[in-house]
This record gives C-alpha cells, sequence and structure tokens, in this order.
C-alpha cells in the first residue's frame, strides 16, 4: 500500500528494485563521456530498418529485450508495460511493443516519460498489480528532427539555447529482487512559466523542475542533504542554470551533487550539441546506463530522478501558446542504508 | 490491493465509485440519439477559441470542471488527473490541465484512453495512493480530421468503413462515494492482425477488443451471461459485425447485450458518419454521459467497458506499417449486487 505523504508524494511500502536496466544509444551519444556506460551503441542511424521511425522502434525493442535478459527475465513474467516516446501517436513504442504480448500501458510525458512509466510501474507493483514490471522509453534524434523542427537536409542553423535530441532508449525493469529501489515518488502538476521559444525547452522546463522537487522536499521532509545526487532531466546547461538560480534564490546551494542528464551525455565544448541532450531517450539512457549501474556499484546510495517534459507540440507552438513544463521525481535508494 | 487473477486481469480490493461524470460533446454529437445524455452542447466547433486545438482543449476542460462539480470536489481534492488525446503530443489534455494545479499523467492510448485512465485511477486509489482522481480524455472532429486526414475544406469523399471522429469528451471523478464501481480491469495487450488500411479503423480493432474480452472472461470465470451490457469503444458498425462474428466463431452469441459506442453516438442512417463515430472522445463520452447515468438509474448492474484504440499515425501509415489495435476493459457494477 502506497503512503500519502502531501499532494504530490507517495512512500511506497512494498518498494520494487531496479532488477534489469538496459540502455541502447546511437553513435554520438557512444562518443560521449558517458560512452562507457551503454550496452550498444549503433553505428547506424537507422539501426538497420528502412526508416528512422523504424529504427527507433528497433532501438526500443533491442532495449526492452536486453533489460529483460539482464534481469534473466522472459517477456511473459513481465506483468506490464509503460512506455511513450516523441513521435506523433507514440508509434515507435507501440510497434517495439506490439509482439511482446505484455500487457501495456502507452503514457505520453514528453521527456519526462521515464519518471512517469518508472512512477506508474512502481504504484502498480506497491498495489499488488504487478510483480514485475518494464519501464521503458526513448527517443531519436533524426525522426524527432524532422518532426519537430525541420528536414534535416535542410542544414537549418540551431540557436544556442537549443538542445540535441537523444539518439537513444532506456528500459528498466522493476520487480523483486537485489538493485537501488524506489522508495518515494513525487508526481508532478503542469507548471507554465510563460516561455514560447521552442528552441529555449530548458527555460519551459526549469521551473517544473523546481516545484516538483521542492514540493518532494517539503512533503518527504528530506533536503538536498539528503540525497547523494539529484539528476533532472534534460534541462540542459541553460535550464540546469535557471535551476541552480532558483535554487539560490530560496538560500540552496545543491553544489555538485546536482547534475543533468543533458549535460551529462554529451561534451558541451567538442559535440555541437549546443545547450545539451533533452528528448525520452536522454535522461532514459543515462538513468539506466549510469545512474542505477553506479547505485549498484555503490557510488551513490541515494539518489533522486527528476525527469522533466515539455507538454508542446509543433502546432501548438505555431498558434502562440506557451510551453507548459512538468516533472516527474523518483528517490532511487540501496536498501542497504535505509 | 489490488489481486492478479491472470496475465490480464486484476480484482481490486477496494473498488473507487464513479462519483461525478461529465459529458461535452459538439453540435453534430448533440443531433444524434443520446443528445439528451450530454451535459454540454456546443453550438461552436471552436468552442470560443482561436483555434479548433485550443477549442478541444477548453471543451475538456469544461468537461473536467463540470465533473468536479457534480463530484462536489474542487480541483484540490483531486490527487491526480489522468488524461490523454489524439491531438500530437497530447496537446488539447496539456493545456486544459495546465492550471488546475492537480498532479498529473500523461496517457496515449489512443481511443482506448478512457478504460486505460480508469484502469490506471481505480489502480492509483485501490492501492492508497490516491482517494480521488479524474479521468478524462477527448477528441475533435475538425482538429483530429486535418492532423490524422485532409484539411476540412478540401472536402474529401469518406469511404464507407470510415468513421467519425466525435467531438466529445468525457470526464469521470472515481473516489470513495455512492455510484457503480470499478471491480476488475483487463488491461490489453496490442494486437496486430495485419491491417493496413487506415480509413478502416474498426477492422484493425475489432482482434484486439475480441482478445481483451476473452481475457477478461478466461481470468474471472465470467462469461457474456454475467454482464447485463458490453460496450466496445468504438469500432463503428464494420468493427461491430466483425467482433459479433468472432464470437459467433467461437460459439457465443451476445446478442442485444453487446453495443458499441461508436454505433450509439450517431445516427448511421442520416448522419452521415459511415461506420460510426471514434475517438477517444466517444466510448469517453458515452460513458460518462450515457451508460454511468443509465447503471446510476438502474437500467444496467453490471457493464464491461472495453474501449479501443489503433495505435498508428499518419506517418506509420504512410510507411506501409500495419495498425496495431489495443483494447482495455473495466468491469463497472452496481454495488448492491455484488
Amino acid at each position: 500500500m502506497a503512503v500519502r505523504l502531501g499532494r504530490q508524494t507517495v512512500k511506497l511500502t512494498f518498494p520494487p528494485a531496479f532488477i534489469g536496466t538496459a540502455a541502447v544509444v546511437g553513435k554520438k551519444e557512444g562518443e560521449g563521456p558517458l560512452k562507457e556506460c551503454f550496452d550498444y551503441i549503433s553505428e547506424d542511424s537507422y539501426f538497420g530498418e528502412g526508416s528512422w521511425e523504424k529504427g527507433e522502434s528497433h532501438m526500443l525493442l533491442q532495449c526492452f529485450r536486453t533489460a529483460c535478459d539482464k534481469a534473466a527475465k522472459t517477456p511473459d513474467a513481465i506483468d506490464y508495460v509503460l512506455s511513450g516516446d516523441l513521435l506523433n501517436q507514440c508509434v515507435s513504442s507501440a510497434f517495439a511493443m506490439k509482439d511482446s504480448g505484455v500487457p501495456y500501458f502507452g503514457l505520453y510525458g514528453a521527456c519526462s516519460t521515464m519518471a512517469e512509466s518508472l512512477s506508474l510501474g512502481a504504484l502498480l507493483i506497491d498495489s499488488g498489480a504487478a510483480e514485475t514490471v518494464c519501464a521503458i522509453t526513448g527517443s531519436h534524434f533524426c525522426s524527432a528532427e524532422r518532426q519537430y523542427r525541420f528536414p534535416l537536409e535542410y542544414g537549418g542553423v540551431r540557436t544556442p539555447t537549443s538542445q540535441w535530441t537523444v539518439t537513444g532508449a532506456g528500459s528498466a525493469i522493476l520487480g523483486g529482487g537485489q538493485g537501488p529501489i524506489i522508495t518515494n515518488i513525487t508526481t508532478g502538476k503542469i507548471v507554465d512559466a510563460g516561455i514560447t521559444d521552442a528552441n529555449s525547452m530548458g527555460s519551459a522546463m526549469a521551473p517544473a523542475a523546481y516545484d516538483t522537487i521542492m514540493a518532494h522536499f517539503r512533503e518527504t521532509g528530506r533536503s538536498f542533504d539528503y540525497y547523494d545526487a539529484i539528476f533532472t532531466g534534460d534541462l540542459g546547461a541553460v535550464g540546469h542554470d535557471i535551476l541552480q538560480a532558483l535554487f539560490h534564490d530560496d538560500g540552496f546551494d545543491p553544489g555538485i551533487r546536482y547534475m543533468d542528464c543533458g549535460v551529462l551525455m554529451f561534451d558541451l565544448k567538442t559535440q555541437g550539441v549546443n545547450s545539451g541532450g533533452s528528448g525520452c531517450g536522454c535522461s532514459a539512457s543515462v538513468l539506466c546506463g549510469h545512474i542505477v549501474p553506479a547505485m549498484q556499484r555503490g557510488v551513490w546510495d541515494r539518489v533522486l530522478f527528476a525527469a522533466t517534459g515539455a507538454l508542446m507540440s509543433p502546432l501548438s507552438a505555431q498558434q502562440g501558446s506557451t510551453i507548459p513544463g512538468i516533472c516527474h521525481a523518483v528517490a532511487i535508494e540501496n536498501t542497504g542504508r535505509n
């Protein structure tokens, strides 16, 4: 049974463990600082398929299978898969999972999807509805560019505040077993700071990250000091700095324990990604390839994973609408220190 | 605590009640057979906004507020909202809910979204994570036509198997109180029957409805006889007849207790909708405007609500992909007969 700690936060009574994680990424991501962390780095942006969209789906399926394998579970042993992505109508998830035979909950949380799927998946286990679930999401630079911005062939110049959609997928099998556990879940409200620049997503999402992280602290009685590391999803360098400034305004200095997955994914000086990585696959592959494995090695024992999403579409931007943001936070802890 | 009855079905220990439902629809829907059922019928396809997409969002917000009002709850008393829609990146839901202050789970289940949101919402209550949730979804003919098919101005001729996207929204507040309760949840697997005709969605979704409904019977030990009425989401006349044929092939004759929301929404002879209604808003507004209120009046005591979705996009259709279907089923029962 989940215990409500406040408006947005619940504490799990039967916290599930990360029993298998996998991260599959593209070539550029495999040349970045986290290159040693990924299970598979594809040299081919099509992942052997005939289109980028089909390649994205292939990447998700490969990631799902790898996570199942690392958890020593067949798809038959997975009670639910919770998945979503950035493509219109979330087709890369649907096509990846369509032959799996696993009961399927489709999600749309933009780049917050990994935290949303972990939240709902952990709650399904805590409730007894499931023993084992898979949370999975991903994104693809090429399919995202042509859907959200311009055809790649156009060669449009990118603004300094823009981010680079990560080609990558992350998949986590949650269930009973050894591994870091999900202890608390803080679900985001939508926060609209009035940003309208679709090339500055970090600015649009940082206020949502601030709102959710502060709600988490308020409702759990925890503070920055409690956590060894706090990761936002994909605010990039611009959003990271805005969030730091918001913390500072409140008299908090998280210091180096606060990191952003979009900043970690690439070398911002040399890889030409401007403000950093973005996309569902950014925080998902950093979580599943880097954060959880590092926790398993004892690098950190208490982590707050706060994935962020921008709830807009190209059409809403064209119609002059603002860019509402959302952030879902999941507390991940090594059992030994609970 | 939810009790697993099988691969796809769970039984709720603390089944939540429908404590408030609302349905808001467009003019054409308000001229159909269910016209007396809806809380509000708009004469204006823009719902007073400057675009159809903003109108869709307005409709969802109006529906949310009406349901809250009928449940005598303010948004502050709603623990989670679970919402999704058909627009790219689910923007009509996000913009509808962005100022509500309610923790938000975005879903994408295509036209199955109402059953998906009820499923996850009921499980959140059963688990103790929530006391009160809102499940809400909708669709809009004009925004869907130009996104999925052609600009309305083009005046394209529609095939006999095509369906008419319902302009409508349905919202259900689940929680403790009087009203029909959700007792069992059967979550769909994705079923791909190999259909590629994007103008025959009923054909693509009927096999998924069959799969989920038969799984529900197998895992609960129930049969057609148990239910007073069984509703599929929006198979339309074509999909309804395919599903009937699939039942007959197995030796079952559900008779008149099996109905489809897409068939019920319009007068198929006179309203020019070909195979019937479709869209997230079809099953949502029929459930919230017609089915649940009829259960409250004692017309039916045991209902299986099986909303169906086609997990495709215009791009996946253009790339020659099949149309995978999904169906989530929710058993709704009047407490008196449990």
